[in-house]
Formats: C-alpha cells, sequence, structure tokens
C-alpha cells in the first residue's frame, strides 16, 4: 500500500513521540511507508517545523549512512511555567496542611496528565545530559520518576527501605535521615545499574536533602556517576542542605499551622539554568 | 497565523495523543488553527484513517452542540500478542529464578517503553468500562497503574502497607495475605476517593490473590464499585484462588529450582475477551 503525505505525517508524529530520544534511520520510515527518502525528508522537515512552532520538542537530523533522526522531547519556557503555576495554585491550598507542617500532595503524584508535563519539563532540562537511569526511592517519588523516563527512554530503578525476596542479591547502605537525624537503611538490587552509568535522581519533595544524599552514596557503591537530581517541591531550609546542586519545580517557604497558611514560591528551576540549552 | 492542513495533521496528531479520553470540542481547533469547521473536520476523518489503519486507536466523533472528538487508545490482537511474546521471552530466562520460586521482574516494570505497552493492553480492555481511578499497591504495582492511567486519564491511588503523615487521615484494613497467611494491613489515604467511583484494581503479580482480596475489601470501606482487575502475571495455583474476575498477560505455571527452568504460558487476556469491545 502506498502510503498518502497526509498519512504518513499522523503516523510518523506517532511514531516519533513514542520513541523519544531514539535514532530512527530514514529508511526505517522510506520501507514502512513505500516512499522516497526525498519524501521522507519533506515530511520530516513539516514535523519539525510544527513541533518547533507547537512547543512540542525538537527533531534532530543526524547526516550520513548511519543517521536518522531524533525526536527530543523540549517544553518551551511558557509551557514549563505554566506547569510551575499551576502546582503552585494546587499546593496552596489550605485543606493541604498536615500534623507537623506537611503538605498533601499524594493526589498531584497519582495525576498522570499532570505527572506527563512534569516529567517533560524535568526532562527538557536533562534531555542533553546522557542520562542512563532514573532512580527514586520507595514510594511517592515513583511516579514522577516514570513521567521523566518515558521521555528520556531510560529505565528506572527504585529504592527500597526493606529488602525483599523479589530484588533478588542486593545493596544496601545506611544513611542519616536529613530531619529526624535516624540511621535508615536503603536497599537496592543488585541487577538495577551497571558500572559506569549516569543516574538522575529524582523525588517529590526534599527538606535537609538526607535522603538524596543517601541515594548518591548508594549510586556510588554502583560505580555510577550522579548526572542530576531533580525534586518537585523542595523546602525552605536555612541550615546547610545536604546537596546543592539540584532542579525544584516549587518552594515550600513557610507553613503556618495555626493560620493555617502555606507560603509557597518558583522552584530554582529557572534560576539554576533548567531551560537553556 | 493561518495553519496548512500537513501542520494541523501533525499539532493534532500530538494533542489527541496527550489527550486520551477527552472530548475535544471541534471549536477548540477550528479557533486553534483559524480554519473552518469543515475543513477540521476533513483533517479528523484523515487522523481517524490513519489511527485505525495503524492499530493506534479509534478516533470517535460525538455529533451535536455538545458533541467534538475522542480519542480512545486501543492496540489491535497482534500487537497485543506482540507485547505478550516479549514477556513470555524476557520471563523465560534462568537467571530471572529466585530462592523460594520468585522471578526477577523489577527490570521490566522499571522499562517505561514496555510499562507503556503494557499500560495500553490493558487501557483497551478497560477502554468502556467507565473507570474513574485506578488502585494498586506499594511498591513493585505503580509503574503499572500510571501506565494504564496516562491511556485512560484517569488518577491513580497508591496503597500501602504503613501509615505515613504525608497520607493525612486514613482508613486501614487488615487482610490475610495469600500464601503466607499472615495477617497484614493496608492502608489508604480518604481523600484518595470519593463514593461511588468505579476502580480498576492492578499489580504486577497474583498468586493465591490475598492482596487483590485485600484491595477489594478497602474499596468497599469507601463505597467504591470493583471493575475490573489487571495483573501482568499470575501464577498457576491449584486451590480456588481468592478473586476470579482478572485478566493477566502471563502466566508462570512452573519453576523448577533444581533444573532451573522456568515453564510461562500466555495469561487470560484473550480467552477472558480482553479484546473484545
Amino acid at each position: 500500500m502506498k502510503w498518502k503525505r497526509s498519512e504518513r505525517l499522523v503516523d510518523m508524529t506517532h511514531y516519533l513521540l513514542e520513541h523519544p530520544q531514539q535514532l530512527i534511520p530514514l529508511t526505517f520510515f522510506a520501507e514502512l511507508y513505500q516512499s522516497a527518502k526525498s519524501s521522507i525528508s519533506e515530511d520530516l522537515s513539516i514535523v519539525k517545523d510544527t513541533f518547533e512552532e507547537r512547543g512540542i520538542g525538537l527533531l534532530v537530523t543526524v547526516p550520513g549512512a548511519a543517521g536518522g533522526v531524533k525526536y527530543i522531547p523540549k517544553m518551551p519556557e511558557a509551557a514549563v511555567r505554566e506547569v510551575m503555576q499551576e502546582l503552585l495554585k494546587d499546593l496552596s491550598h489550605s485543606d493541604r496542611l498536615l500534623p507537623g507542617g506537611y503538605l498533601f500532595m499524594t493526589d498531584l503524584l497519582g495525576n498522570p496528565e499532570l505527572m506527563n508535563r512534569v516529567g517533560k519539563v524535568f526532562a527538557s532540562a536533562f534531555c542533553d545530559k546522557e542520562i542512563d537511569v532514573i532512580m527514586t526511592v520507595a514510594t511517592k517519588g515513583i511516579s514522577i520518576a516514570h513521567a521523566i523516563a518515558r521521555h528520556l527512554n531510560v529505565p528506572v530503578v527504585v529504592v527500597r527501605r526493606d529488602n525483599k525476596v523479589t530484588e533478588g542479591s542486593t545493596v544496601s547502605i545506611n544513611y542519616v535521615s536529613g530531619s529526624s537525624r535516624r540511621i535508615q537503611t536503603m536497599v537496592l538490587s543488585k541487577r538495577s545499574m551497571q558500572s559506569g552509568q549516569r543516574v538522575l535522581i529524582t523525588d517529590d519533595f526534599m527538606k535537609v536533602g538526607g535522603t538524596m544524599n543517601g541515594m548518591k552514596n548508594l549510586l556510588e557503591e554502583f560505580d555510577c556517576t550522579l548526572a542530576g537530581i531533580a525534586v518537585l517541591v523542595e523546602a525552605e531550609h536555612l541550615d546547610e542542605r545536604l546537596v546543592d546542586d539540584y532542579y525544584s519545580l516549587v518552594k515550600l517557604q513557610e507553613v503556618n499551622e495555626k493560620d493555617r497558611t502555606i507560603a509557597l514560591s518558583e522552584g530554582n528551576y529557572f534560576s539554576k539554568g533548567g531551560n537553556e540549552r
């Protein structure tokens, strides 16, 4: 069957969106659609222009015999700000206040549409950082980790607090949790990572950074490199933090349990250069 | 700016894929692209034909003033079989064998591309079942739950074993775990669900069905209805199971720890009518 350009454009768009960060040879499309490479090139330049015009992402063409085309999810600044503003608005409701100055965020972490956009924001910041693995700690960071992973096309590994038989052989470390200063344990399956991999760590919330620091130590046990840290909400913290190089989308400045007010501001995403490339 | 058809097709495809199971009025596209509704209708019929031809999904048009168009992710049988075959092949490697006859599956659950397809398989089976919420239990079911949720456009709620301050007020139940016959606890944030919601339960593995049954009891506490059960791998089980109406993709028939062999077969997805509609 010979495909029309209009049909090719629809199918190609779907294929590229489902295969982010993968180099696809032009011959793949040429054979799939029984079309000349020159037609495929023209199709791709329409897709590329539309993706850029509409802030969907970049389409990078690699020339030569081993070349092809690669879709890189990349959000423009305005769309990132929109995600931030939505988070700030959502999180400021006083009924999110929990005893101890915590914020209820579980509903946001369970919203697939919002998580998809949060994932794309962080994937945009790390799209050229050659991330091999995304690491998070159970339970609440998992949805963010998977959302980023989908856009970067890399696996997720989940650190646990306990040792489960289904994880096989594991590596475990002890670390000091930031706020409570208690000794805690982190466990990760030995097969999760290979030495030399570049790891992006993510979590939903960070205060002192004890958990992040624990994960950092854990990846050293695997001879892996920390490639970046992405956190949804960071809490204002006056003392020195255990980690300092991270991106956040929201900053929780103050919680007043008596007046039931929550003070929030934009995280450091832009000030740390998350939108540059 | 006036859009060309080719550009509209690319952008429309992206928009529809990012907004599954949502009714989008034709006027939305007409205003966005500064085009006549008749042109938008023609665009949509190209998208619809290509989506169906290529097994991407259905495009349903609802006529009338309150009408519009809705993208329904739906995988054709051949693509579902491909996912199953990939799982069967991957899971049959003897190095997946763990003490006690368990299988190592964590890497598959952390693979975003595979999980996306697994999610689409289950979302296809439940695309007209009016699911409101997807429920799973921490930790391993979370990636499957989010993958399904993205295609059905509904929130995920995660049942925990422990009570965390960040969950706010919770409802907890005790249940008997299937294999070990131990009394265990399940905890779910009170704000997770509203009464009357239709809930799809999912997990990565099921043997006797104790955990599934626990979640079933838990959703009764919320006056919610069980709308279906989706499980990645079910283990052969001779005695009566605690739940019987479920879809599985893979069946683990036998594990021989001495010979280090794993016997697997297709799950009940097709025999239970997962691909009908």
